[in-house]
């Protein structure tokens, strides 16, 4: 028996199939309903990267949430859409694809209740009372009367018997994320009607036990009726608790759905990152849900190791892995289990960038995986890229995500590669932030592309070799690709200050790179830290974290009205400000630069110009990064040069082109990966 | 010679043919390119409301910017397209529909250099220099080497081209807003390169001329080339001013291009709504372009006024009336002025919600205007409604913005209308809104419905006329619209508060209704005022404002980061917020309310939960509201006898369904209108 022989065995729980109401899973494996970005936008998209999981093994392949009628249009999102026959048909294809490859499809019904302000349909959101919707804009949503609720309930049974002609195996009833009229009327806090559907608890979960009732009559007979339910919201008594309302809608309905996918709610708390969460999180809150019922329970926590998930299984805590970023990062994870490749599998590491792409509305991008998203458009497979027409040699310079992703993809596509690292560590950026607070998994990023390196015999790797634009042309291999990656600016210029501030100098300025290379020590004068954020993400929030628990004083300055405000998009602007709050440091918001002596810093309020001043030993700017183009520079100073010495193209990517975030870097290697050596389709129809 | 030949004879000047390059613009009104919030994702609704302005009497009907090569792809914002000849095959429909109307088509190209992410094209944005984008988005963009440059200039001049074979009479080069890369390499903050494109002046104009020369030498021989350009970005030295090198581009191209199209960048000083600027407001600042070209010069300044347009050619401001804003609020204002129906303009009460439209990602909307983004879905006709096919009578409750657009439209299609208003005054409120700091012109939306309905045969009209059910049942009125309007709430209630707050009682609580009814006067007790804004839009600032102004200290507690957050789609969030502070106002962003003494406020930090005590004689909680809907509910409760007394229907209208902005009470007036009697297409087609 082989290793992976044995590995299998170990795994053979994860592929028994489970019976679901009228239809059965081949497997374990159970891709939850997650949002895409493209939805009704891009049908063709979100259809092809949905059949790719069900091609990589998921035994439920489910649609993201898809709004029943205009009244509920969450405009500009995404999302998908059931409003008629029509969008019914575009599914139908959808279906067929998952059918085709082997898996059950599942789709997600919804109703969004306040969490709308139907921007396109304009219609008055719909709600359990009078209230504000819980969106930016200033609508407010109309308490539904009886008529309205009857109307409701006849929207979701038509939607639900689309879905069943659509061909979909498995139909949700969705109260879950406070995004959904059903959960709306079961929360106290948004539900005060005096009416059989408000007050006490069986009259609050009346909607929801009919609408289930009613979408079992309308399709039980042939589809399994799933019910997506939070358990938990994290807001003490102010809402549903596991061991509180949340159990009790488990028992109240116990047997009555053929499937419960629990998690909890919010989004932001079902979607934790991994600077705020391990893998299995959400298991000690969902783990009653079993007892409680004898239908199947699936559940998520960013799984993405299989002995996780046969734990979670044996020790009766779910019946099917659920997975939405997982599935994400790596749409064939279960057939890499299934086959034994363990360590091919491309971990998620729950750095949010998937969420943050049906925020910002567009297709998702993933830091590990950069096919996805690109299925349709580009013709991307996460796991196949086409072989070079005839042989090519690369020269890849840097070790980085740019780098190493595209000396991968090369190594796929059969190129001669050689990757040069100036360090004595691969990785770059990636192996330097990993050793941030709450930032240990990204070091995936570079774990997993170097495994697949070191298994492929096309690939010779170098540390500790900085090259020369002399040493690049005496190798004179055919293509060379630049990848050196960026540096952290240290004169202020961001999004606010534009132009360098001439008082950022002297030694009282820290710069991102010194602190990323030595940690906190970097900080050679004692006394209180300023760490200025206009870079807008995770970085200076990271920073001023290890800074303070290396026991300074922190002074948080951005111009931004509140932290790290592009973690919104990730679903943790929250906790990344309550953690700084809870570590001392004192946070000042919509103010910039106004100057720097040894050791006061001047800061002016970016409406007023009103200057204060702030006693500071050090100032971290974490403002913006300048590319590490010298090479490029030089070697395109002698590009005439190039085709004598036998180098026939030399071209930047990632963060030396354009410094951007690890997922763009990661795509920038693989795009440069698959266009190698072809006539790369570079018309508009590739960018749409 | 009758009063409206006299006013014809003094407009005659605005309807004079306007050479420019080699077409002519039948008269001097001309719709300056503005977004639109359909562009490529909408293409037949932008079509439909562009036409709308041609048949309304606009000389020149301009595109909103088109984006001239996947490198400048703003999405999600549905801006226009020419990326290829499929955009410009779609863009031919539009420039056929705006010449059969007699008007002139003009396309506005774009590259948006650093004012994009390209979210969904993944193409790392293009710059004068390395540097952060000035969207939200973790991006950089790149130093344009030479080839950039070259790829850019070709990029532009095949935009052109097809812009030509779409038929467009007149193409811009556009250097505006702070939104374009040919401003972005002209501004010294932006452009710190060393090589001929940077440093001096020149070096800085270059690119821009280059391309208005590439322009010129590709297209000029049939098309006119406009320049849009920003002479002032009220930036200090900081940026452009309008008697600094503002002033030195004009002289420099001076009659380089066929049209000058000048305004104030960026798109806020731009487009300042009426709460911080008069109509005519940038004619200080434009008023030397004439002076330094002989080519003619259109710009904007919310002109609704004939008089004040005839007062800006006269004085040699300018040649050309600019309008974005009036023109959405009145597509026909031309066809009206030519007309001599000066009292039958629609005047823009420079909101913005137009602005905010674009800037949320859907179809344009406007307070005054409800057919606008209307005319293709729902096929709407600004100024024609269709007739009923029989006699009905309509009794419509309420004389508030819901009311009395549903009145007016219904007079249109004939129907016998009975108005009845329960005060002694028409408006509901926006009359009470108007008489706040800055909301004056907010009364046009009454004054225009209310002209418009004394010059109706079919209405009649009654203030001071409370209604009970009993009243409306005896009338026996076939159908009835009930458009109470709505309460502001006391208790507390609204995004952040979901449930009442006990606390919030006793004559320290100071309702919204209290001070728009009586004014600062509405405090009794003395001592310092606190302002609670969970509502987010304008309304507690101005109060604040109001109260300030009156002489009473005012604290503004938010659990939003900044004051009035949604007003950043208005484009007026910076100047409300720096108003507030110049008047004096403490404010404390991310707060709720926690708990409330006789005199002192308890607030709570949304992220921690830290406590902190306020000084307050009186609390202002503006929050949300609540439907005044106690006589629809008496009347609902009698459905049954409603067809003895003769009454067919009873509706809720505006913000006694839903409370919303005004511009959703006089689109749901509107709509009322359009439907009555008649098998209304409801099927999704109409939300989608």
């Amino acid at each position: 028996m082989t290793a992976n022989e044995t590995a299998n065995r170990r795994y053979d729980i994860l592929f028994e199939p489970v019976k679901i109401g009228p239809v059965t899973t081949r497997n374990r494996f159970y891709q939850v309903p997650h949002c895409s970005g493209m939805g009704h936008r891009y049908p063709e998209a979100d259809l092809y990267m949905r059949q790719m999981k069900a091609e990589g093994g998921w035994g439920v392949v489910s649609t993201q949430e898809t709004e029943i009628h205009p009244s509920s249009d969450i405009s500009p999102s995404n999302q998908g859409r059931i409003w008629d026959d029509r969008d019914a048909e575009r599914l139908k294809e959808l279906t067929e694809a998952v059918h085709e490859r082997g898996s059950l499809a599942a789709i997600q019904l919804v109703h969004n209740g306040i969490h709308t302000a139907n921007r396109l349909t304009r219609i008055a959101p719909y709600g359990p009372s009078d209230m504000v919707v819980d969106v930016e804009d200033p609508v407010q949503a109309r308490a539904m009367d009886k008529s309205d609720i009857a109307a409701f309930r006849q929207w979701h049974r038509d939607a639900a018997l689309r879905a069943k002609r659509a061909g979909f195996d498995i139909i949700y009833v969705y109260a879950g994320h406070d995004m959904t009229l059903l959960q709306h009327f079961l929360l106290k806090r948004h539900n005060s009607r005096t009416d059989e559907y408000g007050g006490s608890f069986e009259n609050r979960l009346r909607l929801f036990r009919e609408v289930l009732a009613d979408t079992r009559d309308a399709v039980g007979d042939r589809c399994a009726v799933a019910v997506r339910f939070a358990v938990e919201e994290l807001l003490g008594a102010d809402g549903l608790q596991h061991d509180g309302e949340g159990r009790d809608v488990v028992a109240a309905l116990a047997d009555e759905p053929d499937l419960w996918d629990v998690n909890l709610s919010n989004w932001s708390n079902d979607s934790q990152t991994a600077r705020f969460s391990q893998e299995g999180f959400q298991e000690e809150y969902v783990s009653f849900v079993k007892k409680l019922t004898t239908k199947p329970v699936v559940g998520v926590g960013r799984y993405t190791s299989p002995d996780a998930m046969v734990r979670a299984i044996k020790t009766g805590v779910l019946d099917l892995i659920g997975a939405a970023r997982p599935s994400i990062s790596d749409p064939f994870l279960p057939k890499k289990i299934e086959e034994g490749r363990i360590d091919d599998i491309r971990e998620c590491i729950g750095c949010n960038i998937c969420t943050a792409s049906d925020n910002t509305v567009v297709p998702l991008r993933c830091t590990q995986n950069p096919t996805i998203g690109e299925e349709w458009r580009k013709g991307w497979h996460p796991e196949i890229v086409p072989p070079l027409a005839r042989p090519q040699s690369v020269l890849v310079i840097g070790g980085g995500p740019a780098g190493l992703e595209a000396a991968r993809a090369l190594t796929q596509r059969g190129a001669e590669v050689t990757v040069a690292e100036a360090s004595r560590e691969w990785g770059g950026r990636v192996t330097k932030e990993a050793r941030l607070p709450g930032l240990a998994t990204w070091a995936r990023v570079r774990d997993w592309r170097m495994n697949q390196l070191r298994q492929a015999p096309n690939v010779e790797l170098y540390l500790d070799s900085p090259l020369t634009a002399d040493d690049v042309l005496s190798y004179g291999i055919q293509h060379v690709a630049i990848a050196t990656g960026a540096r952290w600016r240290t004169d202020g210029v961001g999004r606010t200050h534009r132009s360098p501030l001439p008082f950022l100098n002297g030694d009282a300025v820290v710069g991102v790179d010194a602190l990323l290379g030595e940690g906190a020590s970097a900080l050679v004068n004692d006394g209180p830290v300023v760490v200025f954020d206009d870079d807008r993400y995770y970085m200076a929030s990271v920073l001023a974290e290890m800074i303070a628990l290396s026991g300074r004083k922190v002074t948080f300055v951005t111009p931004a009205s509140i932290v790290a405000p592009w973690t919104e998009h990730t679903l943790e602007q929250r906790r990344v400000q309550t953690r700084l709050i809870d570590l001392g440091i004192d946070i000042i918001p919509l103010h910039q630069l106004s100057g720097l002596t040894q050791s006061v810093l001047t800061i002016e309020c970016i409406y007023s110009g009103r200057k204060r001043e702030i006693a500071c030993a050090a100032v971290v700017p974490v403002t913006a990064r300048l590319p590490s183009d010298r090479l490029w520079h030089e070697l395109a100073a002698v590009s005439d040069g190039w085709a004598d010495h036998g180098i026939e193209t030399v071209e930047r990517i990632g963060d030396c082109l354009a410094p951007g975030i690890i997922a763009a870097a990661n795509y920038a290697g693989h795009f440069y990966a698959r266009k190698l050596a072809r006539a790369i389709v570079d018309g508009c129809d590739a960018y749409r």
